[in-house]
C-alpha cells in the first residue's frame, strides 16, 4: 500500500488528471540532467498520489520504458488512461534556467506523439468528480470536460503560450472551470491588469468561482467569494530545478480536495498549504525525483512548519 | 488628545526617531506632486504617532514653514529634537516612478541643511528605550547610539547607497542593532546571497538578534532566534506613491513595540502587522497625506483584515 496523507479517509472522490508526459533535459546554474521524467501529468499525478489514487490521462511514446511506468505504478497511479503510441518517441523538452532561476529559455521542443494526442477518457474515468486539467491546448482541456458526467469540480492550469495564441478558446474554457490556477505574469497578460488583487478579481468575473494566482517564491493568493487568502511560499533554501513546481502545486491541491471530497473556502485554503509544500519538495531536485521519494510524512511535516511560519500567536 | 491605538496603555516606553526631513517632488505614472513633506523621520514619526509620542530628531531649513510644523504637532510628535538651520533650505529630493512602480530614478537631490546635520539629542531624549535609526549615514546612526543611556532596543534601516559606499561603517553599526530592517535587493547586495532565507540568516550572523527583510508588495519575512515568520502585504489596490512605505512600516512597527514595551518574538510579529498596514495607507496617496489623515481606526481595521487574509481557519 502506497503511503498517503489521511489514507484512512473514506470520503475520497475520484480524481482524473490530464496533461503532458515528457522527457526533459534541464540545464540550471548548478548542473544539468537529461532524460528526466516530466510533463504536467507526471508531476500532477505524483503529487496527487499522496492524497488519493489519481486517474492519469496522457500519451507516451515508444521510448517510454517500463522503468518509467514502474515509477508511476509504484505510487499507485491509475494508468488505464495513459495512452501508448508506438509510432514515435515521447514529447521532449529542453530548457535552461538562468542565474537566480528567474528566467528560463526553451532550447528545444519536440512534440512527437503528443502532436496527435487526444485525451479520450476510459469509461471507468467518466464518473470523476474532481478534474485537473494540466497545461495542454484549451481545446483538449475542453474535450475532457465534454466527456465527463455530472458536475465535477474542475481545476485548470494554463501557460502564456495559450494566452497568446488561443485566447478565445482559453476564455471559453475557463467559463467552465471551478478553480483557475495561473501565475502572476500570466494573470497580468490575460487580464491586462498589473495590480494582482484587481487581476484576481477580473479573472473571477470571467467565470471561475475561485482563482489562485501563484507568485513562485512569494507564495500564492486565493480569490474566493468568501474572501481572500494569502500564503507565503515554503522557505526553500536548496533550489535545484523549478520545473514542475506549478504542476506539483496543482496536483497536491486537488488531490487533497478529492481525498476529503470538499471544495469550500476553508478546504481550499488547507489544500493550498499542501500544494505549496509539495511544490517545495519538487524544486529541491531535478524532475520528479524528490517529490516521488519524499513520502507523505515529508509533506505533512512541511505543512506543520508552514503553519508555524504564518502563525501570529 | 491625538488618536492612538491602545492609547490607554500605561506600559509605553520612550521612543526616539532619527532621520531626514525633506521636501519631495514625486512623479508617478498617475500624476505628480511638488513640495511634499517627506524624509524618513517624517514618515517614521507620523506612523509611530499612532502608538506613542515619538521624539523626532532631524533638521529643517529656512523654507520649513509653520504649516508643516503644525502637521507634525497635530500628531503630538515631540519636536524638541528637530533642529532648525536658518542657513539654507530643507533637504530636497525629486524622483520619478516608472510604470508598475517597480523602478524609480532620482532626478535631483539637494542636501542643503542636511549636509551639516549632526543628530545631537536633547538631554530629555537620552533615556529613550526604543530607537528608530532611519536611513541616514551609518556614522550618524552610530553617533545617536553613542549618546543614549542604558541598553535601548534599536531598529535600524538602511539603503543601497550606504551598502555601496559605506559598507564598513554599516557593518560596524549593525553589530549594535537589535532589529535590522532591509529590503530584499539590499539584503542580497549586503550578504551576496540570492536566497532570501539564507540572506536573512547571514544578516543575523552579522550582529542583530532580529532581522526583517521587506519584499514590497510581496510582504516581509522576520528572522528571529525563535523562528521565522512570513507575512504577505496588505492587498493594496490603489497604489499612488510608494515613497515612505518602508519608513512608515518601521515607524509603526517600533511605535507599536514601544507602546507595549515588548520586544519578544510574538510582539514583533504583532508589530509587523501594524507596520504593514501603516505602509499600505501611505502608498495610497502622495507623501504622508494618507498616513497622517487616516486615523488610528483605519490602521486597526486593516490589521483585522490582514489577520483574516492570513487565517487558515
Amino acid at each position: 500500500m502506497v503511503d498517503r496523507i489521511d489514507s484512512k479517509s473514506t470520503e475520497s472522490a475520484p480524481l482524473v488528471v490530464v496533461g503532458s508526459v515528457a522527457f526533459d533535459n534541464v540545464i540550471t546554474p548548478h548542473g544539468s540532467k537529461e532524460g528526466i521524467l516530466g510533463g504536467a501529468a507526471s508531476y500532477c499525478s505524483f503529487a496527487a498520489s499522496y492524497f488519493t489514487q489519481p486517474r492519469m490521462v496522457g500519451v507516451i511514446g515508444n521510448d517510454f520504458g517500463d522503468e518509467y511506468l514502474n515509477r508511476l505504478k509504484y505510487r499507485d497511479i491509475d494508468l488505464e488512461g495513459l495512452q501508448k503510441d508506438e509510432s514515435g518517441p515521447t514529447f521532449f523538452w529542453k530548457g535552461k534556467y538562468h542565474e537566480n532561476f528567474n528566467r528560463r529559455d526553451t532550447l528545444d521542443i519536440q512534440l512527437n506523439v503528443f502532436e496527435k494526442f487526444r485525451p479520450d477518457l476510459p469509461k471507468s474515468y467518466l464518473d470523476s468528480q474532481f478534474v485537473l486539467l494540466g497545461n495542454i491546448h484549451p481545446a483538449l482541456q475542453m474535450h475532457v470536460l465534454d466527456q465527463l458526467q455530472g458536475n465535477p469540480f474542475v481545476l485548470a492550469d494554463t501557460i502564456d503560450l495559450w494566452i497568446e495564441i488561443e485566447r478565445k478558446a482559453l476564455l471559453e474554457l475557463i467559463k467552465r472551470v471551478s478553480l483557475f490556477v495561473i501565475n502572476d505574469s500570466e494573470a497580468e497578460e490575460l487580464t491586462e491588469e498589473t495590480n494582482i488583487i484587481l487581476a484576481g478579481n477580473k479573472l473571477r468575473e470571467l467565470g471561475p468561482e475561485t482563482v489562485i494566482i501563484k507568485k513562485g517564491e512569494h507564495g500564492a493568493i486565493l480569490f474566493h467569494e468568501d474572501g481572500l487568502f494569502a500564503l507565503p511560499a515554503y522557505p526553500v533554501t536548496e533550489l535545484r530545478d523549478p520545473t514542475g513546481a506549478g504542476d506539483s502545486f496543482a496536483g497536491a491541491l486537488i488531490g487533497r480536495l478529492a481525498s476529503r471530497n470538499r471544495t469550500d473556502f476553508s478546504a481550499i485554503k488547507d489544500a493550498i498549504l499542501y500544494g505549496t509544500c509539495a511544490a517545495s519538495l519538487t524544486v529541491e531536485a531535478f524532475g520528479c525525483d524528490r517529490l516521488e521519494s519524499a513520502g507523505a510524512s515529508a509533506i505533512s511535516e512541511r505543512v506543520d512548519e508552514l503553519k508555524k511560519l504564518i502563525s501570529i500567536d
